[in-house]
């Protein structure tokens, strides 16, 4: 039987972009008394189990494809993605 | 000098809290035509960049605090975190 597979897609904002919900939170972490901050940026994060009915290759470039055409605006987001089995 | 670190962290709605965000996104998926879907759920995500200040240790320990008190919410969400140097 085949394996579920499960996939990881994170959707960040090019670095050319501003985050101000990032800024937000960075101000807010300062206030409250976090040290050390130079940045903060927030993205987003999937989580997806495939069923199995594909092959290693097959998930690898479906996953890649709805990450590319579905899950990231490319005008102002990137992604990257781990696969597990 | 100190090296900036880069944190990353992952925050996730716990198994057992239905995610009706993550099931519109996999319904969508389906319909569009991407196939293989047994399950979809979103989460957030984190990139904090350190200034340097601190060892090693001390990163990992703010970072860790940081995602428990503040950017998570324990009653349905969990986190992980990683530290790059």
């Amino acid at each position: 039987m085949a394996l579920f597979m499960k996939a990881y897609v994170y959707v960040s904002l090019k670095k050319s972009v501003l985050d101000p919900q990032g800024k937000t939170i960075q101000g807010a972490l300062n206030k409250i008394g976090y040290k050390g901050l130079q940045d903060v940026r927030q993205g987003k994060y999937f989580e997806i189990t495939l069923n199995g009915g594909l092959s290693k290759d097959d998930a690898q470039a479906e996953v890649e494809r709805m990450a590319r055409e579905v899950l990231t605006n490319p005008v102002i987001e990137e992604f990257r993605f781990s696969l597990e089995e």
